[in-house]
Protein backbone atom coordinates (compact mmCIF):
# COMPACT_ATOMS: atom_id res chain seq x y z
CA UNK A 1 0.00 0.00 0.00
CA UNK A 2 1.27 3.06 -0.49
CA UNK A 3 2.44 5.68 1.97
CA UNK A 4 0.56 9.20 2.94
CA UNK A 5 2.13 12.43 2.85
CA UNK A 6 0.40 15.85 3.49
CA UNK A 7 1.38 18.71 1.85
CA UNK A 8 0.39 22.17 2.93
CA UNK A 9 0.70 25.58 1.55
CA UNK A 10 0.14 27.97 3.52
CA UNK A 11 -0.92 31.94 2.23
CA UNK A 12 0.29 35.51 2.46
CA UNK A 13 -1.50 36.69 4.72
CA UNK A 14 -0.62 33.88 7.39
CA UNK A 15 2.74 34.78 6.92
CA UNK A 16 2.53 38.69 7.26
CA UNK A 17 1.45 38.09 11.34
CA UNK A 18 4.28 36.55 13.73
CA UNK A 19 1.62 34.64 15.78
CA UNK A 20 -0.16 33.62 13.19
CA UNK A 21 2.71 32.12 11.37
CA UNK A 22 3.52 30.41 14.63
CA UNK A 23 -0.30 28.97 14.19
CA UNK A 24 0.80 27.79 11.14
CA UNK A 25 3.65 25.93 12.60
CA UNK A 26 2.06 24.95 15.53
CA UNK A 27 -0.77 23.05 13.43
CA UNK A 28 1.27 21.39 10.33
CA UNK A 29 3.34 20.15 13.71
CA UNK A 30 0.30 17.89 14.66
CA UNK A 31 0.42 16.04 11.38
CA UNK A 32 1.78 13.16 11.78
CA UNK A 33 3.58 11.02 9.13
CA UNK A 34 5.57 12.36 6.13
CA UNK A 35 4.89 15.88 5.21
CA UNK A 36 5.80 18.85 3.36
CA UNK A 37 5.38 22.79 3.57
CA UNK A 38 5.04 25.76 0.86
CA UNK A 39 4.85 29.05 1.64
CA UNK A 40 4.07 32.17 -0.16
CA UNK A 41 5.54 35.15 0.22
CA UNK A 42 3.60 37.69 1.76
CA UNK A 43 4.29 41.87 3.00
CA UNK A 44 7.84 41.34 3.90
CA UNK A 45 9.58 41.41 0.06
CA UNK A 46 6.87 45.07 -0.34
CA UNK A 47 8.76 46.56 2.56
CA UNK A 48 11.95 45.46 1.77
CA UNK A 49 11.47 46.95 -2.09
CA UNK A 50 9.84 50.29 -0.78
CA UNK A 51 12.99 50.51 1.97
CA UNK A 52 15.71 50.12 -0.99
CA UNK A 53 13.61 52.33 -3.02
CA UNK A 54 12.53 49.89 -5.88
CA UNK A 55 9.23 50.48 -7.18
CA UNK A 56 6.79 48.07 -7.72
CA UNK A 57 6.51 47.52 -11.44
CA UNK A 58 2.73 46.81 -13.11
CA UNK A 59 1.87 46.65 -16.31
CA UNK A 60 -1.62 45.96 -17.72
CA UNK A 61 -2.76 45.71 -13.72
CA UNK A 62 0.13 42.35 -13.61
CA UNK A 63 3.02 42.51 -11.23
CA UNK A 64 6.35 42.68 -13.16
CA UNK A 65 9.46 40.76 -12.16
CA UNK A 66 12.49 42.74 -12.85
CA UNK A 67 15.69 41.60 -12.09
CA UNK A 68 15.81 43.72 -9.20
CA UNK A 69 12.15 42.88 -7.65
CA UNK A 70 13.72 38.75 -7.72
CA UNK A 71 16.44 39.88 -6.22
CA UNK A 72 14.19 41.05 -3.02
CA UNK A 73 12.06 37.46 -4.02
CA UNK A 74 15.22 35.72 -3.46
CA UNK A 75 16.35 37.47 -0.40
CA UNK A 76 12.68 37.89 1.20
CA UNK A 77 11.49 34.37 0.59
CA UNK A 78 14.42 32.11 0.49
CA UNK A 79 16.29 34.26 3.39
CA UNK A 80 14.10 35.78 5.75
CA UNK A 81 11.02 33.88 5.65
CA UNK A 82 11.75 30.58 4.43
CA UNK A 83 14.76 29.93 7.25
CA UNK A 84 13.28 31.61 9.91
CA UNK A 85 10.51 28.99 9.15
CA UNK A 86 12.95 26.34 9.25
CA UNK A 87 14.46 27.43 12.47
CA UNK A 88 10.88 27.69 13.68
CA UNK A 89 10.02 23.95 13.21
CA UNK A 90 13.18 22.61 14.29
CA UNK A 91 12.82 24.28 17.57
CA UNK A 92 9.55 22.22 17.21
CA UNK A 93 11.29 19.24 16.81
CA UNK A 94 10.67 19.06 13.18
CA UNK A 95 13.36 18.14 11.13
CA UNK A 96 13.18 20.60 8.33
CA UNK A 97 14.88 21.72 5.15
CA UNK A 98 14.34 24.75 3.98
CA UNK A 99 14.34 24.63 -0.38
CA UNK A 100 14.11 26.72 -3.53
CA UNK A 101 13.54 24.87 -6.72
CA UNK A 102 17.25 25.47 -7.05
CA UNK A 103 17.77 23.05 -4.16
CA UNK A 104 18.41 19.46 -5.25
CA UNK A 105 17.38 20.89 -8.96
CA UNK A 106 13.48 19.64 -7.07
CA UNK A 107 11.52 22.26 -9.17
CA UNK A 108 12.32 23.15 -12.82
CA UNK A 109 10.75 25.81 -14.43
CA UNK A 110 10.23 27.63 -18.02
CA UNK A 111 10.37 31.61 -17.82
CA UNK A 112 6.66 32.72 -19.07
CA UNK A 113 7.64 33.24 -23.33
CA UNK A 114 6.93 37.30 -23.27
CA UNK A 115 3.39 37.82 -25.08
CA UNK A 116 1.43 40.84 -25.07
CA UNK A 117 2.87 41.45 -21.36
CA UNK A 118 6.63 40.19 -20.28
CA UNK A 119 6.19 39.07 -16.70
CA UNK A 120 9.80 39.15 -16.35
CA UNK A 121 11.64 36.24 -13.94
CA UNK A 122 8.68 34.40 -13.84
CA UNK A 123 8.76 30.94 -14.32
CA UNK A 124 6.33 28.09 -14.84
CA UNK A 125 6.70 24.55 -13.75
CA UNK A 126 8.30 22.12 -16.34
CA UNK A 127 9.75 19.69 -14.14
CA UNK A 128 9.29 18.13 -10.31
CA UNK A 129 11.93 16.23 -9.25
CA UNK A 130 9.87 13.48 -7.06
CA UNK A 131 12.56 11.37 -6.29
CA UNK A 132 14.98 13.69 -4.52
CA UNK A 133 11.80 15.21 -2.37
CA UNK A 134 11.62 11.23 -1.18
CA UNK A 135 14.84 10.79 -0.12
CA UNK A 136 14.72 13.52 1.63
CA UNK A 137 11.48 12.59 3.21
CA UNK A 138 13.58 9.00 3.55
CA UNK A 139 15.92 10.67 5.34
CA UNK A 140 13.92 11.70 8.06
CA UNK A 141 13.70 15.42 7.09
CA UNK A 142 10.39 17.85 6.12
CA UNK A 143 10.96 19.90 3.21
CA UNK A 144 9.93 23.58 3.65
CA UNK A 145 9.80 24.98 0.03
CA UNK A 146 9.37 28.42 -1.09
CA UNK A 147 7.89 29.82 -4.01
CA UNK A 148 11.02 30.22 -5.86
CA UNK A 149 12.35 27.89 -8.81
CA UNK A 150 15.01 27.58 -11.37
CA UNK A 151 15.54 27.04 -14.80
CA UNK A 152 18.69 24.61 -14.86
CA UNK A 153 20.73 27.09 -16.42
CA UNK A 154 21.72 28.92 -13.42
CA UNK A 155 18.68 31.52 -13.26
CA UNK A 156 16.30 31.70 -10.23
CA UNK A 157 12.66 32.28 -11.20
CA UNK A 158 9.52 33.60 -9.20
CA UNK A 159 7.03 31.04 -9.30
CA UNK A 160 3.31 30.81 -7.58
CA UNK A 161 3.30 28.90 -4.68
CA UNK A 162 0.04 27.32 -5.28
CA UNK A 163 1.18 26.20 -8.65
CA UNK A 164 3.89 24.96 -6.58
CA UNK A 165 1.90 22.83 -3.91
CA UNK A 166 -0.21 21.20 -7.24
CA UNK A 167 3.13 20.15 -9.34
CA UNK A 168 4.71 19.39 -6.11
CA UNK A 169 1.76 16.98 -5.02
CA UNK A 170 1.17 15.59 -8.59
CA UNK A 171 4.41 14.67 -8.61
CA UNK A 172 4.51 13.31 -5.05
CA UNK A 173 1.91 11.02 -6.42
CA UNK A 174 4.18 8.62 -8.13
CA UNK A 175 5.48 7.81 -4.70
CA UNK A 176 2.45 8.28 -2.06
CA UNK A 177 -0.91 8.98 -1.00
CA UNK A 178 -1.14 12.53 -1.58
CA UNK A 179 -3.56 14.74 0.49
CA UNK A 180 -2.79 18.59 -0.60
CA UNK A 181 -4.36 21.70 1.37
CA UNK A 182 -4.61 25.20 0.98
CA UNK A 183 -4.42 26.76 4.18
CA UNK A 184 -6.09 30.25 4.45
CA UNK A 185 -7.97 32.66 6.39
CA UNK A 186 -11.37 31.22 6.21
CA UNK A 187 -12.34 27.42 6.95
CA UNK A 188 -13.06 26.90 3.36
CA UNK A 189 -14.79 29.09 0.19
CA UNK A 190 -17.23 30.79 1.39
CA UNK A 191 -21.14 30.76 0.29
CA UNK A 192 -21.15 34.20 1.27
CA UNK A 193 -18.19 36.61 1.80
CA UNK A 194 -19.97 38.02 4.52
CA UNK A 195 -20.96 34.62 6.75
CA UNK A 196 -17.75 33.10 7.11
CA UNK A 197 -18.69 30.52 9.36
CA UNK A 198 -20.47 28.54 6.44
CA UNK A 199 -18.33 26.75 4.05
CA UNK A 200 -18.78 24.86 0.56
CA UNK A 201 -18.42 21.35 1.62
CA UNK A 202 -17.82 19.61 -1.85
CA UNK A 203 -17.18 21.40 -4.54
CA UNK A 204 -16.98 19.78 -7.89
CA UNK A 205 -15.50 21.00 -10.85
CA UNK A 206 -18.49 21.72 -12.80
CA UNK A 207 -20.10 24.32 -10.26
CA UNK A 208 -16.88 25.73 -9.85
CA UNK A 209 -16.48 26.60 -14.08
CA UNK A 210 -20.04 27.42 -13.49
CA UNK A 211 -19.49 29.91 -10.49
CA UNK A 212 -16.47 31.40 -12.31
CA UNK A 213 -18.84 31.98 -15.32
CA UNK A 214 -21.00 34.07 -13.42
CA UNK A 215 -18.36 35.80 -11.26
CA UNK A 216 -19.83 34.07 -8.12
CA UNK A 217 -15.92 33.01 -7.38
CA UNK A 218 -14.05 35.17 -5.96
CA UNK A 219 -10.87 35.81 -7.87
CA UNK A 220 -8.38 35.55 -5.04
CA UNK A 221 -9.84 31.56 -4.78
CA UNK A 222 -9.16 30.92 -8.68
CA UNK A 223 -5.14 30.31 -8.60
CA UNK A 224 -6.12 27.70 -5.72
CA UNK A 225 -8.94 26.13 -7.41
CA UNK A 226 -8.17 26.02 -10.51
CA UNK A 227 -4.89 24.62 -9.30
CA UNK A 228 -6.46 22.52 -6.78
CA UNK A 229 -8.74 20.97 -9.92
CA UNK A 230 -5.29 20.38 -11.89
CA UNK A 231 -4.01 17.91 -9.05
CA UNK A 232 -6.95 16.06 -7.85
CA UNK A 233 -7.58 15.79 -12.04
CA UNK A 234 -3.73 14.19 -12.38
CA UNK A 235 -4.17 11.98 -9.74
CA UNK A 236 -3.57 13.72 -6.12
CA UNK A 237 -6.01 11.66 -3.64
CA UNK A 238 -7.43 14.75 -2.19
CA UNK A 239 -7.41 18.18 -2.17
CA UNK A 240 -9.20 20.90 0.24
CA UNK A 241 -9.18 24.29 0.79
CA UNK A 242 -9.00 24.88 4.47
CA UNK A 243 -8.50 27.24 7.71
CA UNK A 244 -5.83 26.63 10.62
CA UNK A 245 -8.52 25.41 12.90
CA UNK A 246 -9.14 22.17 10.00
CA UNK A 247 -6.25 22.09 8.76
CA UNK A 248 -5.78 19.03 10.65
CA UNK A 249 -8.94 17.38 9.71
CA UNK A 250 -10.68 19.21 6.89
CA UNK A 251 -13.61 19.05 9.16
CA UNK A 252 -16.14 22.11 7.41
CA UNK A 253 -12.95 22.85 5.18
CA UNK A 254 -14.14 22.53 1.04
CA UNK A 255 -13.18 19.43 -0.70
CA UNK A 256 -12.66 19.69 -3.95
CA UNK A 257 -14.14 17.09 -6.30
CA UNK A 258 -14.09 15.61 -9.73
CA UNK B 1 38.50 2.37 3.36
CA UNK B 2 37.13 5.99 3.85
CA UNK B 3 35.92 7.58 1.26
CA UNK B 4 37.34 10.55 0.51
CA UNK B 5 35.86 14.28 0.73
CA UNK B 6 36.77 17.67 -0.05
CA UNK B 7 35.91 20.51 1.88
CA UNK B 8 36.19 24.24 0.18
CA UNK B 9 35.99 27.67 1.60
CA UNK B 10 35.49 30.37 -0.40
CA UNK B 11 35.71 34.19 1.17
CA UNK B 12 34.66 37.06 1.00
CA UNK B 13 36.74 38.57 -1.70
CA UNK B 14 35.96 35.90 -4.14
CA UNK B 15 32.41 36.32 -4.19
CA UNK B 16 31.91 40.07 -4.67
CA UNK B 17 33.23 39.43 -8.52
CA UNK B 18 30.50 37.66 -10.60
CA UNK B 19 33.60 36.83 -12.60
CA UNK B 20 35.67 35.68 -9.57
CA UNK B 21 33.02 33.67 -8.27
CA UNK B 22 32.38 31.99 -11.99
CA UNK B 23 35.56 31.17 -11.75
CA UNK B 24 34.76 29.65 -7.92
CA UNK B 25 32.71 27.43 -9.19
CA UNK B 26 34.07 26.57 -12.29
CA UNK B 27 37.09 24.90 -10.39
CA UNK B 28 35.08 23.70 -7.63
CA UNK B 29 33.13 21.45 -10.53
CA UNK B 30 36.35 20.09 -11.45
CA UNK B 31 36.93 18.09 -7.66
CA UNK B 32 35.88 14.83 -8.13
CA UNK B 33 33.83 12.99 -5.72
CA UNK B 34 32.02 13.73 -2.40
CA UNK B 35 32.64 17.36 -2.08
CA UNK B 36 30.87 20.45 0.18
CA UNK B 37 31.20 23.88 -0.50
CA UNK B 38 31.24 26.71 2.24
CA UNK B 39 30.90 30.13 1.44
CA UNK B 40 31.19 33.85 3.78
CA UNK B 41 29.28 36.93 2.76
CA UNK B 42 30.58 39.23 1.03
CA UNK B 43 29.93 43.03 0.18
CA UNK B 44 26.55 42.56 -0.62
CA UNK B 45 25.20 42.68 3.02
CA UNK B 46 26.52 46.05 3.66
CA UNK B 47 25.18 47.41 0.02
CA UNK B 48 21.30 46.26 1.54
CA UNK B 49 22.43 47.70 5.07
CA UNK B 50 23.12 50.78 3.73
CA UNK B 51 20.14 50.96 0.73
CA UNK B 52 17.82 50.29 3.81
CA UNK B 53 19.41 52.70 6.28
CA UNK B 54 20.40 50.10 8.41
CA UNK B 55 23.93 51.23 10.17
CA UNK B 56 26.75 49.16 10.74
CA UNK B 57 27.08 48.96 14.84
CA UNK B 58 30.75 48.83 16.18
CA UNK B 59 31.61 48.28 19.44
CA UNK B 60 35.28 48.37 20.19
CA UNK B 61 35.95 48.48 16.34
CA UNK B 62 33.64 45.00 16.27
CA UNK B 63 31.08 44.73 14.31
CA UNK B 64 27.51 44.14 15.99
CA UNK B 65 25.25 41.87 14.92
CA UNK B 66 22.23 43.46 16.03
CA UNK B 67 18.35 42.51 14.83
CA UNK B 68 18.48 44.63 11.41
CA UNK B 69 21.98 43.15 11.04
CA UNK B 70 20.99 39.44 11.05
CA UNK B 71 17.78 40.20 9.47
CA UNK B 72 19.60 41.06 6.04
CA UNK B 73 22.52 38.61 6.75
CA UNK B 74 19.69 35.89 6.52
CA UNK B 75 18.28 37.82 4.00
CA UNK B 76 21.83 37.99 1.52
CA UNK B 77 23.71 34.97 2.55
CA UNK B 78 20.94 32.46 2.98
CA UNK B 79 19.22 34.00 0.08
CA UNK B 80 20.66 35.74 -2.32
CA UNK B 81 24.05 34.71 -2.11
CA UNK B 82 23.77 30.95 -1.63
CA UNK B 83 21.00 30.20 -3.70
CA UNK B 84 22.16 31.85 -6.87
CA UNK B 85 25.86 30.00 -5.90
CA UNK B 86 23.03 26.89 -5.76
CA UNK B 87 21.45 27.56 -9.45
CA UNK B 88 24.92 28.58 -11.04
CA UNK B 89 26.03 24.79 -9.50
CA UNK B 90 22.87 23.46 -10.94
CA UNK B 91 23.74 24.69 -14.26
CA UNK B 92 27.06 22.93 -13.97
CA UNK B 93 25.33 20.00 -13.65
CA UNK B 94 26.79 19.77 -9.72
CA UNK B 95 23.29 18.71 -7.70
CA UNK B 96 23.83 21.35 -5.07
CA UNK B 97 21.56 21.69 -1.91
CA UNK B 98 21.79 25.30 0.20
CA UNK B 99 22.09 25.42 3.77
CA UNK B 100 22.26 27.22 6.26
CA UNK B 101 22.81 25.01 10.18
CA UNK B 102 18.63 25.10 10.71
CA UNK B 103 18.36 23.09 7.43
CA UNK B 104 18.82 19.38 8.47
CA UNK B 105 19.77 20.65 11.90
CA UNK B 106 22.76 20.28 10.68
CA UNK B 107 24.93 22.99 12.56
CA UNK B 108 23.74 24.06 16.11
CA UNK B 109 25.61 26.98 17.53
CA UNK B 110 25.14 28.85 21.04
CA UNK B 111 24.61 32.51 21.09
CA UNK B 112 27.96 34.49 22.35
CA UNK B 113 27.77 34.96 26.00
CA UNK B 114 28.21 38.87 26.58
CA UNK B 115 30.83 39.79 28.51
CA UNK B 116 32.75 43.30 27.96
CA UNK B 117 31.15 43.03 24.39
CA UNK B 118 27.69 42.07 23.38
CA UNK B 119 28.02 40.56 19.66
CA UNK B 120 24.63 40.22 19.61
CA UNK B 121 22.99 37.34 17.61
CA UNK B 122 27.01 35.44 16.66
CA UNK B 123 26.72 32.17 17.80
CA UNK B 124 29.67 29.98 18.26
CA UNK B 125 29.62 26.13 16.82
CA UNK B 126 28.34 23.59 19.05
CA UNK B 127 27.48 20.81 17.29
CA UNK B 128 27.66 19.30 13.84
CA UNK B 129 25.43 16.87 12.46
CA UNK B 130 27.40 14.55 10.72
CA UNK B 131 24.57 11.87 9.95
CA UNK B 132 22.30 14.37 8.12
CA UNK B 133 25.10 15.75 6.14
CA UNK B 134 26.20 12.35 4.93
CA UNK B 135 22.96 11.32 4.32
CA UNK B 136 22.41 14.37 1.51
CA UNK B 137 25.79 13.27 0.35
CA UNK B 138 24.89 10.22 -0.26
CA UNK B 139 22.00 10.94 -2.23
CA UNK B 140 24.04 12.59 -4.78
CA UNK B 141 23.67 15.91 -3.60
CA UNK B 142 26.18 18.71 -3.08
CA UNK B 143 25.66 20.70 -0.01
CA UNK B 144 26.45 24.64 0.43
CA UNK B 145 26.60 26.16 3.46
CA UNK B 146 26.43 29.73 4.08
CA UNK B 147 27.75 31.67 7.25
CA UNK B 148 24.74 30.87 9.25
CA UNK B 149 23.64 28.75 12.54
CA UNK B 150 20.64 28.26 14.58
CA UNK B 151 20.12 27.86 18.76
CA UNK B 152 17.92 24.76 17.68
CA UNK B 153 15.26 27.22 20.16
CA UNK B 154 14.28 28.94 17.04
CA UNK B 155 16.77 31.22 16.94
CA UNK B 156 19.03 31.82 13.59
CA UNK B 157 22.51 33.12 14.62
CA UNK B 158 25.75 34.65 12.37
CA UNK B 159 28.84 32.58 12.37
CA UNK B 160 32.17 32.67 11.06
CA UNK B 161 32.39 30.88 7.81
CA UNK B 162 35.78 29.61 8.58
CA UNK B 163 34.71 28.10 11.81
CA UNK B 164 32.10 26.40 10.01
CA UNK B 165 33.98 25.31 7.60
CA UNK B 166 36.73 23.67 10.30
CA UNK B 167 34.25 22.39 12.43
CA UNK B 168 32.15 20.92 9.46
CA UNK B 169 35.73 19.22 8.28
CA UNK B 170 35.83 18.29 11.74
CA UNK B 171 32.37 16.48 12.43
CA UNK B 172 32.38 14.89 8.95
CA UNK B 173 36.00 13.00 9.56
CA UNK B 174 33.87 10.43 11.68
CA UNK B 175 32.89 9.27 8.04
CA UNK B 176 35.34 10.65 5.43
CA UNK B 177 39.40 11.39 4.84
CA UNK B 178 38.26 15.03 4.80
CA UNK B 179 40.64 17.78 3.04
CA UNK B 180 39.98 21.20 3.80
CA UNK B 181 40.86 24.07 1.54
CA UNK B 182 40.78 27.28 2.35
CA UNK B 183 40.29 29.48 -0.80
CA UNK B 184 41.79 32.49 -1.18
CA UNK B 185 43.03 35.69 -3.42
CA UNK B 186 46.34 34.42 -3.01
CA UNK B 187 48.14 31.14 -3.89
CA UNK B 188 48.94 30.35 0.09
CA UNK B 189 50.12 32.61 3.24
CA UNK B 190 52.72 35.08 1.24
CA UNK B 191 56.14 35.41 3.18
CA UNK B 192 56.02 38.98 1.96
CA UNK B 193 52.97 40.50 1.23
CA UNK B 194 54.48 42.44 -1.76
CA UNK B 195 55.99 39.40 -3.45
CA UNK B 196 52.21 37.33 -4.44
CA UNK B 197 54.23 34.20 -6.12
CA UNK B 198 56.07 33.09 -3.43
CA UNK B 199 53.93 31.05 -0.63
CA UNK B 200 54.77 29.47 2.49
CA UNK B 201 54.94 25.71 1.39
CA UNK B 202 54.11 24.23 4.69
CA UNK B 203 53.31 25.93 7.84
CA UNK B 204 53.65 24.36 11.14
CA UNK B 205 51.79 25.22 14.37
CA UNK B 206 54.76 26.25 16.28
CA UNK B 207 55.87 28.37 13.57
CA UNK B 208 52.46 29.74 13.58
CA UNK B 209 52.46 30.83 16.84
CA UNK B 210 55.65 32.45 16.66
CA UNK B 211 54.65 34.60 13.96
CA UNK B 212 51.84 35.19 15.51
CA UNK B 213 53.17 36.34 18.53
CA UNK B 214 55.98 38.34 16.26
CA UNK B 215 53.14 40.16 14.59
CA UNK B 216 54.45 38.53 10.92
CA UNK B 217 51.21 37.09 9.97
CA UNK B 218 48.76 39.47 8.72
CA UNK B 219 45.60 39.67 10.96
CA UNK B 220 43.36 39.09 8.04
CA UNK B 221 44.90 35.14 7.62
CA UNK B 222 44.54 34.40 12.04
CA UNK B 223 40.69 33.21 11.45
CA UNK B 224 41.90 30.52 8.63
CA UNK B 225 44.99 29.34 10.26
CA UNK B 226 43.48 29.00 13.78
CA UNK B 227 40.12 27.18 12.74
CA UNK B 228 42.39 25.62 10.27
CA UNK B 229 45.41 24.22 13.00
CA UNK B 230 41.98 22.95 15.17
CA UNK B 231 40.60 20.98 11.90
CA UNK B 232 44.30 19.58 11.57
CA UNK B 233 44.63 18.39 15.28
CA UNK B 234 40.78 17.00 15.61
CA UNK B 235 41.82 14.42 12.45
CA UNK B 236 41.25 16.51 9.13
CA UNK B 237 43.60 14.91 6.77
CA UNK B 238 44.82 17.49 5.11
CA UNK B 239 44.29 21.54 5.55
CA UNK B 240 45.32 23.95 2.72
CA UNK B 241 45.20 27.91 2.22
CA UNK B 242 45.27 27.83 -1.65
CA UNK B 243 44.10 30.05 -4.52
CA UNK B 244 41.52 29.40 -7.59
CA UNK B 245 44.78 28.13 -9.47
CA UNK B 246 45.65 25.60 -7.32
CA UNK B 247 42.56 24.58 -5.59
CA UNK B 248 42.58 21.31 -7.35
CA UNK B 249 46.02 20.32 -6.67
CA UNK B 250 47.21 22.35 -3.97
CA UNK B 251 50.35 23.24 -5.95
CA UNK B 252 52.65 25.79 -4.27
CA UNK B 253 49.30 26.45 -1.48
CA UNK B 254 50.30 25.96 2.39
CA UNK B 255 50.14 23.38 3.66
CA UNK B 256 49.49 23.30 7.83
CA UNK B 257 51.47 20.87 9.89
CA UNK B 258 51.29 19.66 13.85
Amino acid sequence: MTKPLRIVKIGGKLINDPKELDRCLVEFDKIEGDKILIHGGGRKASEVAEGLGIPVNMIEGRRITDAATLEIAIMVYAGLINKQIVALLQSMGINAIGLTGADGDSITSVKRPVTSIDYGYVGDVSDVNHKTISSLLNAGLTPAFCALTHDGSGQLLNTNADTIAAQVAIAMSNDYEVTLSYCFEYKGVLLDINDPDISIATLDYNAYVAMRKDGTINTGMIPKLSNGFDALKAGVEEVAICGLDNLLDHHGATILAI
